[in-house]
């Protein structure tokens, strides 16, 4: 598998990042640590020290801004030089530094840059729907890291028809499998609509809407960027009345390789219109909602994914999937996707040219 | 390791597989799913869906017959067709499809055919002595998935020796060690004989000849059909007297394969002269027999044998066993398995040839 | 990773390995039984039958003398020859045998040879220290498997300069972070010595020498022998007082691989001018001093080693450490036993180039 890397991937939600803390984490099979700099921004850096490799992240933070290896103590800023070594004479080789990586943070999420091109701030892609909203309340920023590959996942949110069977009773029922999708594209960014009219609202939704199982149009909107960060739209009205009247919720999915086969997924969702009740019963519903959606990530779509990928992965032969109607968002996301990868390869090789022409 | 194909193997015991109920194998490393049609009989279908490889046992049995799918919730029927598209049209491409096994219910297991050749009926070996039959009452039909492949395994059944060692005190002791081993091939079917004359009965032999430690004559007649149907005839009689005035029982013995080096064990006895006692202690000495058998080959036989493997396959550069006169029983089998195996092998060359000719 | 053959590796502790037992270890990749003759002297065998290749190590002891196979019963002398089969005519082919590893006793030591040259006692390193002196109490004869290859922990042991972060407070302290560093070589004998002088004593050193944290001079002499056997001459003096006047302890170290990532650690230490209490105490603060040492290896050095591994087992390309003052001890020895490597692959393949142009 091939990653895209000249691109922002999710690192971490930026609350769960505390000063003087260290995070190890694996992203695109590179061993990576985070860490808070004295002014407070994000940094990461390669996750082995250039002495001997120790894991960064088993040492500590000190003087409130440098990693210490814990081997023999070496100490890194955030740009990844070696600033102090308390042996001998503490002479310094140049060559004592490890890997920076950029990071940004905004929409209260910590972006990493995975590439070698210079980082654009410009790619990261529109989830202001995050940024504070006393009109928008955000649920528990949730995370797991799931069994599965990153592509199996996506394909998986951006045909949403699996709900009314994997999920039946809390995101989907029998009422809801049958759908109107529609597929857009604009630039690289691809939305996956579904409408599914007049159907009794499925338990999540009624929830929300406390409609007492009476009749709704369920709308379900998913926009998915490169490399896979996605964004649904979704929410239920009375029969034939507009969205704005509606109620529902942003459903916020994103989603960084750790290796080929596994995946941190972070997750939350950002309430709209929430028109049907009080503000104090809000609180209460959505830590019930919070729960069925980590329950539904984790128990229902990672067992069910998890199952597939080793069918995939167990195959003598490479069998291409039969498709369907349904699969309309997940080829199409593949497509741009691929095309992407495809870019920086070319681009990468042309380089490459250039530089053996000029050698 | 190259399996055969073109056999019936035992897939389960009948008496396993109820209605509404699926079963996930892998036979062969092929993940199978097996289930009841609305008319009893069983069917067996490749364990992942054609359209996006989930395994298909992790959904449900519905209208009595179908597979449902648990992502998407596509049905096939006992033949491997999709026959229902829950989503939009419900049009259902014909390449919607998985392999279906043929199955064959006798003898009260329910076997399965591999190969891609026109099942054949006749090849089933005779293991009527499974049949109904009052005098004969059969021990529990147990199984066991054994941490080892199916040949090291029919190694350890072809010779009997090892009883005296492994199942000192159950199913052997220092006197039955040496024993009068004769090998008889009738087509390809393999009989390995052993004969232990003037011998204190065994443990388990012991329990069911009541005959309280005295002498016996020992007989163990090991059957071997392929690809790994074993039917042990086995008893005592008092020393001199004929094998009619005997008692014992009929071990069966099928394996196979999971993978290389995994392996489904199938097994029960079938007694027949109960001489030496009345019906009601048979039930309470079979149940303590079955348990012995069991613990006969879960924590005896699997462990020397898992053992035994595992140092073959650390080994560096390959050893070849050095081979004793006990080993008559294991080297015949293997002889006839593996011409059996390269018959099918030429057999398919030829057709291969001939088509890319005729192409 | 290519191993020294032609070698001592330890074995065991002798105190480990009493009559009638088996002790199943695999040293360089090879599953040896060990266990004593008749005579009490040890010997070494391939642990797999040649029958079967069944673990002898799973059998027993018989005949005082005889490994006896779990499988069919076979027995093996300490020479590797079989020299019973129960079976039949009794018949054993002369191809009936096992490697045999030429054992030692030296020093409290069980040494085994893995190479094919003939085993040369003199070759042996001088650990007379371990040999029985009442003024020289040895600590508990300790081991462990570590999760690390043993250069990786040689490494570790030929600089110290790590004590003073990875195990600061027991065998180090920021205090200790600068030492003087010499490195001597005679032969193939490595020394890496290190000198901290006036420092405060750090816990495991205060300890010995019951110096309330008063300030001491520190050395660390460690002495390495092909292949990974080491001595640490190691102790403290007031400061500026010459070393007879010090007291410390001789820390034994002897790694023998496993596999090429894991490592048996044998491990002790050896008292020497025990100037400043009386033998009753001693005890006490040997147990707790043994305990600390456990700690130090297995928790905080196997820790680090094996997180160190898995970054540079991770590594897509070979990075090459960028090293420091402090790694002259590891980079001497690592040349040295390549050194030693080289010059037995280059014996290897001459002799073989003469068996090939005799032939």
């Amino acid at each position: 598998m091939e990653f895209l890397r000249n691109t922002w991937y999710v690192a971490l939600w930026s609350q769960d990042l505390a000063p003087e803390q260290m995070i190890s984490r694996k992203f695109l099979n590179e061993p990576i640590v985070l860490f808070r700099q004295a002014d407070g921004k994000a940094a990461a850096l390669a996750d082995a020290c250039a002495h001997r490799f120790s894991p960064l992240s088993m040492g500590k933070v000190v003087k409130g801004a440098n990693v210490r290896c814990p081997y023999h103590g070496l100490e890194y800023d955030g740009t990844g030089k070696c600033v102090f070594n308390p042996h001998s004479t503490g002479q310094i080789p140049p060559a004592m530094k490890v890997r920076s990586y950029p990071v940004a943070e905004k929409h209260s999420i910590i972006w990493i840059w995975m590439g070698e091109k210079e980082a654009d701030l410009s790619l990261i892609p529109d989830f202001s729907v995050l940024d504070p909203d006393p009109k928008k309340p955000v649920s528990k920023r949730d995370w797991l890291l799931m069994q599965a590959s990153y592509e199996l996942i996506a394909d998986n949110l951006m045909d949403l028809s699996h709900s009314a069977v994997i999920h039946e009773g809390i995101l989907g029922s029998e009422h809801t499998v049958k759908g109107n999708v529609t597929i857009e594209q604009r630039g690289t960014t691809v939305k996956a609509g579904r409408n599914v009219p007049n159907v009794p609202a499925p338990g999540l939704y009624d929830l929300i809407y406390k409609n007492d199982g009476r009749q709704v149009d369920l709308w379900q909107d998913m926009r998915w960027d490169a490399p896979a960060c996605m964004l649904n739209d979704t929410g239920v009205t009375e029969p034939g009345a507009p969205r704005e009247e509606g109620t529902g919720f942003y459903g916020l999915h994103f989603l960084t390789p750790e290796t080929e086969t596994t995946t941190y997924y972070l997750f939350c969702a950002v309430r709209f219109n929430p028109i049907s009740w009080g503000q104090p019963l809000d609180g209460e519903i959505q830590t019930k909602i919070s729960e069925l959606r980590r329950f539904a990530f984790q128990e229902q779509d990672q067992t069910i994914i998890k199952a597939q990928q080793d069918r995939i992965l167990g195959q003598k032969t490479l069998q291409h999937p039969v498709l369907l109607d349904i699969d309309a968002g997940p080829v199409r996301y593949r497509r741009v996707l691929e095309g992407l990868i495809k870019q920086e390869r070319e681009a990468t090789n042309t380089l490459q040219g250039k530089e053996s022409q000029a050698a």
